[in-house]
């Protein structure tokens, strides 16, 4: 018994479950531990730091030798970073918010699968335009960075299917566990992309106080917000905000958004409490899932009980009671 | 071949799709033929207006023999009218927007489940303490009222679920197809309640025009807001916003909302505006999934289609490829 889909067969991976490439939190140790699950694990490069890129990506190749790949944020990664990992030979390359047209030769040359993150029709309809192989619909719920005004996952998915025709979609936002993954298939996705969950496990680069606090923390306490980019000074473009866990600094600028922009004083205020270790190194990044985030297993392991879980749901949905 | 549920156990119905009581769109037609198609009609009776309500349930309960409801605003339903809605023997009540405590008693009296709708943990958790038969989650990419600050579907209901132990919880908001459906039953739900897909049905009282801005309506059009209740002087309590097709009066007063209570020019060039018919007599309520509605067929029809597809969609998930 297994959920075999586009997807798992495209991608040549057991289970239709891929790990977001969250930026600093996704690094090789993850991403290796996922694939070796059955999964896709994606190491999250952001705008492709070369110091890091090397580090990282040696660990996933030392790691496993199932697939996996990379993601890259394509409103700041160059194409020298993107083939800078091209030559540790990722199976798919990740590109989100932005257009990545001009990223796309080297990693069709390099044979990798071209994967593209969309969080709107739009968006959708450009990632068919230039060949994506796989879409990932990503809904509002996501923790950490997505459209400011973004769709929920459960709407969008099947629009954006409908939209692709034959490209697989995989669904991403909110899911955490295997009724999430049962849900994304019935919606019509190939799999589903996912990113809290997963910094709650014991190879996440996140310090554990983050983890434990997606651990504790529930989905209401998560905000979509700019003001925690802004106040860090984030080169983040303002279109995207981000899902977050509370924050002293959020309270702070609640409702006053707009004040933000230019103002050395809450900039300055944001290090000081900083330095002073009174707000963490880092925002929280947590999507709405979070309720569902009860433990930090290993990586592996989670994928395997994700993949049992969903395979359950739907077997148990299709049998008389 | 059947998709039975806890919920339709419970109701004594053929499936797990339930009609959302929109007040002004589901009269009793809708309801009737809703019920006739193997779903549970709800009657959308708002806060109970003796005349509508006589009309309307003497409508729905002479077109179906099937298990039929009433739903009511609890924030402003009266006793009496809830008692004037039992006289006509509704299978069930459903309450909205508030708690629902002091209006329990001559329902439980008449033998009609009690379904309490939901928007956030908190309120989940009361409708578990007051002994809801049934209970509702409704996601804020549903179309009309929810939470001003509200919680998505998709990772919302695995947490009610959770929450709510034995009590069958529907999925609501974003639900609009048989792929809706079966996501809701994989993320455990007992079944979905479905709004904006039925006011473009031939039984619905919404105007033609209204259903065809649906069929026509995409989810990213949506807004969720709350200027529209204030410009038409709606009874609406704040806390609660709801989400609509675009309209003129949303873009003029767009980030300025808390410009609007106590404008009496605003409200006075709304109803100049609606006089001279250059907006409609009502915002047009419709929620993200609006995009998955393409025609407007009977609404018994529709029932069987969503069933159908919704038990298609499972059987193919568990199928070998």
């Amino acid at each position: 018994m297994a959920l075999s889909t586009a997807f798992t067969d495209l991608l040549g991976v057991p289970h239709p479950i891929v790990l977001a490439p969250m930026g600093g939190s996704a690094g090789g140790a993850l991403a290796a531990a996922v694939s070796r699950g059955g999964g896709l694990g994606l190491v999250g490069a952001g705008t492709g730091d070369p110091g890091w890129l090397d580090r990282e990506l040696t660990i996933v190749a030392s790691n496993t030798d199932q697939p996996w790949g990379v993601g890259f944020l394509t409103w700041g990664v160059t194409l020298d970073a993107v083939e800078r990992a091209l030559a540790y030979r990722p199976r798919a390359v990740l590109f989100s918010f932005g257009d990545p047209s001009p990223f796309l030769a080297p990693v069709r040359r390099s044979g990798a699968t071209v994967i593209v993150q969309v969080t709107t029709i739009d968006e959708a309809r450009l990632a068919v335009g230039i060949g994506a192989d796989v879409i990932v619909a990503q809904g509002t719920e996501a923790g950490g960075h997505g459209a400011r005004h973004g769709r929920s996952t459960l709407p969008f998915v099947p629009a954006v299917v409908d939209l692709a025709g034959p490209v697989p979609v995989l669904a991403a936002g909110g899911i955490a566990d295997g009724r999430g993954v049962a849900a994304a298939l019935a919606l019509g996705a190939a799999g589903a992309l996912i990113g809290t969950r997963f910094q709650a496990t014991v190879e996440s680069l996140v310090d554990p106080r983050a983890a434990q606090a997606i651990v504790d923390g529930r989905g209401e306490d998560t905000v979509r917000n700019g003001v925690l980019d802004i106040v860090r000074g984030s080169a983040w473009p303002s279109r995207y905000t981000s899902r977050t866990l509370g924050h002293p600094h959020l309270d702070r600028w609640r409702g006053r958004e707009d004040e933000l922009p230019g103002n050395t004083e809450a900039r300055q205020s944001y290090e000081d409490d900083k330095a002073a270790g009174v707000i963490p190194a880092l925002p929280i990044w947590a999507g709405e899932a979070v309720d569902l985030v009860t433990d930090r297993p290993s990586a592996a392991e989670l994928v395997a009980r994700i993949a049992h879980d969903a395979e359950s749901v739907l077997h148990r949905l299709v049998q008389p009671r």
